[in-house]
């Protein structure tokens, strides 16, 4: 990053009070700051730290009234949160934007098409028929079957497999040996107690603006499609089934797994190492907490649920609590025994 | 997909009542069936679809009596669902046989050797001294280390690692980014803080017919063999541990995980981000519930278990709903109490 | 393995009781052991299998005095374990040497440097403005990107994926497609709905002597720096989230997780599957058993812990005994609900 802190104001729509000519080179949080560096401040509770940052420059929402002296050099916009991470994107853009064109060897099939300034690392395989939209990066090791489609500006990390059918819209990003339409998990018990395998025909939808991180698996269907509807975002070593489909904007953390043919709400919020089970239906906006296994459909929208087997957060933590006194529970029972015994005898 | 029905009834040794002349170039499921598609009817629960379905042919059971007038024309076989999956499995043996030969760029280490009618895709690697079988397929980007046999037919998909000296059979299928026979675990504690790398010079042992999905790992045995016995079928993200041995057919779903030396018996079935601890014996047609997690040695066959610590099925549902209805056994415990203290005082 | 016992008890600075010129070449557990293989006695469990094993040596402390006559050669050490564990490093040592020089096709950036004697496989890709050690190997299909320094020794494991800026120090080894360096899980709600990606623009720091399994996930920092101490080492399907810092030889077993600017302490031991909460601290030798959830800073040094959430682990062992018993607890309780009854009513 280099940027006066007069070209981030210009950048961010602010109004620069202080020194508008410093160079700024790195981003900081306000508590760790150095000179060079650019913070934000959006929460009250880090504004003691304003007064003694080192940063050469904070970023603060405009109706933001010192109560001490400040030495840095501040910034004010709108939004300070919303217009620090505009500024790390622009900052990103431009490091990501040093890649592109194409390195040997790489292997593209018969009949596939990459639109215009694309990025195709050494050693990436495309296979036959795929249809490659404008300003796609395909990073060295990816793998892609035949008959797939991208979007524009998507952008596949190297050891990506993505199987044969897959669609993928704009602006999504799959990180690193994510596998995307391998075969769901479906085997017909035999009468001999072997299992035959279920064939999987059919293929995995990824629409817009969808992030899956590293490690994770996206089954195909077994017939249709398994669905990842647009501005879902999901985390490293996240399972998905066959046939499941994950609403707009729903967010899954690392390591949960949604079983088969499964449909999840809009907007919904999942922890990590949560476990969901196949073929129920969840509403939108409902939260599960981590560690939680939720078996049964959730009907009502916007609940917050937790355990394994998941309920309602509150009358979880009420059981927990009462778990943990348990040795207590029982030594009033105990108790009350006792006295029985004794009143009994009486 | 390109069959006429009656292409189809003779594969399948069935006999069609209606129309046998239609072609098919799809499957799908009987209530969302278009025309062009070949549906089955297994179960009763599907049958009111079968009146109204547009798919253009179904597959039904030879004791299948309609109700009302079928409008599409059916195939009657031994077992409809049985000759469903053997249909689409011979699709998808039509499709998958598209691949044979070698993709250049490959690599293959001295003294290494392919059975006849294989497939080697771009950027595979197969080191030195590997034996691989007739009509195995090598998908780009897979690894096999020095010293690896590989029997007939099996596919190993992109991106999967496979170390040194493992040992595949026939027909198994490894799904894409999944290691065989990477380190063990162990690790000696040294009097400093320090660990020392116990080395691990065991190998990986897969018997036939072993499914293993996407980006699972399965570790190589200390000394001697991590085995998997034949008919296993592994989902995605599960982890097996050094000189784990899984008896034949046994199942297990995603995210589950099994520590080291723990022998699994046959027929087993174990669900879901299921943990298995080390150095324990579980046996034949024990079944594992969700998110359990099983600490002792299983003597007897057949058990149901759930929970951590994993217990009888029925118990542990007794014991999660009186964990649920804590806050009321309270309520009475304290009524008893305020009860006691009236009957003291007076 | 070939050696004479005399080589071997040269390397180990043992002395040898029986004949010393046998050849010995293999390795195996004392009562798995056949003729040319070495074994071990730490344990006097295993003492009985001394008497009868078909191993042509023994290593053995050097204050065992035996019991009864022993057929097998004896080598007596200082410490029987660690003296194994040392041949077998010596063994895998000899085994891993024959990698050197580069395969061919394999891409280096430009600025990029190895030092002597490494090993770059075939299809291995490393970006610019590399610096890496003397030594050091990295298989085929690894992939590093710009601006890596990997330090003298380390071994990259096929499929691994370093993204931009990590540093990873001396005598590591990172085992097959685990990532390190992708993107921190970070993502800001807007009003619609929809949620913006906050560029994660810091790096990955490991130090020297860490291990890390396969098919693991390390994130990079959102600034500075996701920090993994000397000596650590983690397992197979293991997630650790942005900022997060990992404290000098701690162990992380399978298929944990550890959630975002989490602070580990030092020589902590984390077994499998266990999920730990963002934004907390655990002390120093901290331990925490299978399938836990850790929801809170832990403060005082040397805790066991177990549970989800998780808390003292005889606590929690007490706790859990006790729901077992719920069933019982509550016919308990109804006893005495009808005996007040019974007293009520006379």
């Amino acid at each position: 990053m280099k940027f006066t802190v007069s070209e981030i104001a210009q950048m961010l729509d602010g109004t620069v009070v202080g020194n508008d000519q410093i160079t700024i080179n790195s981003a900081a949080k306000i508590e760790e700051g150095l000179p060079g560096c650019i913070s934000f401040l959006a929460n009250s509770k880090y504004e003691p730290y304003i007064y003694s940052t080192q940063s050469s420059a904070v970023i603060v929402n405009k109706d933001f009234v010192p109560k001490k002296e400040v030495a840095t050099t501040l910034i004010y916009v709108e939004n300070a949160y919303t217009a620090f991470t505009i500024l790390l994107e622009e900052y990103q853009k431009r490091l990501a934007g040093s890649k592109s064109g194409v390195e040997q060897p790489s292997f593209i099939g018969e009949n596939s098409q990459m639109g215009d300034d694309c990025y195709r690392g050494a050693f990436s395989y495309i296979g036959r028929n795929c249809t490659i939209g404008k300003e796609v990066k395909i990073y060295p090791h990816a793998y892609l079957g035949d008959n797939i489609e991208i979007g524009d500006y998507s952008v596949i990390h190297p050891g990506v497999r993505i199987y044969d059918n897959t669609i993928i819209g704009k602006n999504c990003t799959i990180f690193a040996n994510t596998v995307i339409g391998s075969d769901g998990f479906g085997f017909a018990p035999q009468t001999d107690g072997t299992y035959k395998t279920i064939p999987q025909l059919g293929n995995v939808i990824i629409e817009d603006n969808v992030s899956i991180g590293s490690n994770s698996t996206i089954d195909c269907a077994t017939m249709g499609s398994t669905i990842i509807r647009s501005g879902v975002k999901i985390d490293n070593l996240v399972q998905i089934a066959h046939n499941v489909e994950i609403g707009k904007n729903t967010v899954i953390a690392a390591q949960s797994g949604v079983s088969g043919s499964t449909t999840i709400g809009e907007q919904c919020i999942i922890a990590g190492q949560v476990g969901i089970t196949g073929h129920i239906t969840i509403a939108n906006n409902t939260k599960i907490g981590a560690q939680s296994g939720l078996g049964k459909s959730i009907k009502k929208e916007g609940l917050s649920l937790s355990g394994s087997p998941a309920r309602d957060l509150n009358e979880h933590l009420r059981s927990m609590a009462l778990v943990r006194r348990l040795p207590e529970l029982e030594e009033r029972l105990k108790d009350l025994e006792r006295k029985q015994e004794t009143s009994d005898f009486q």
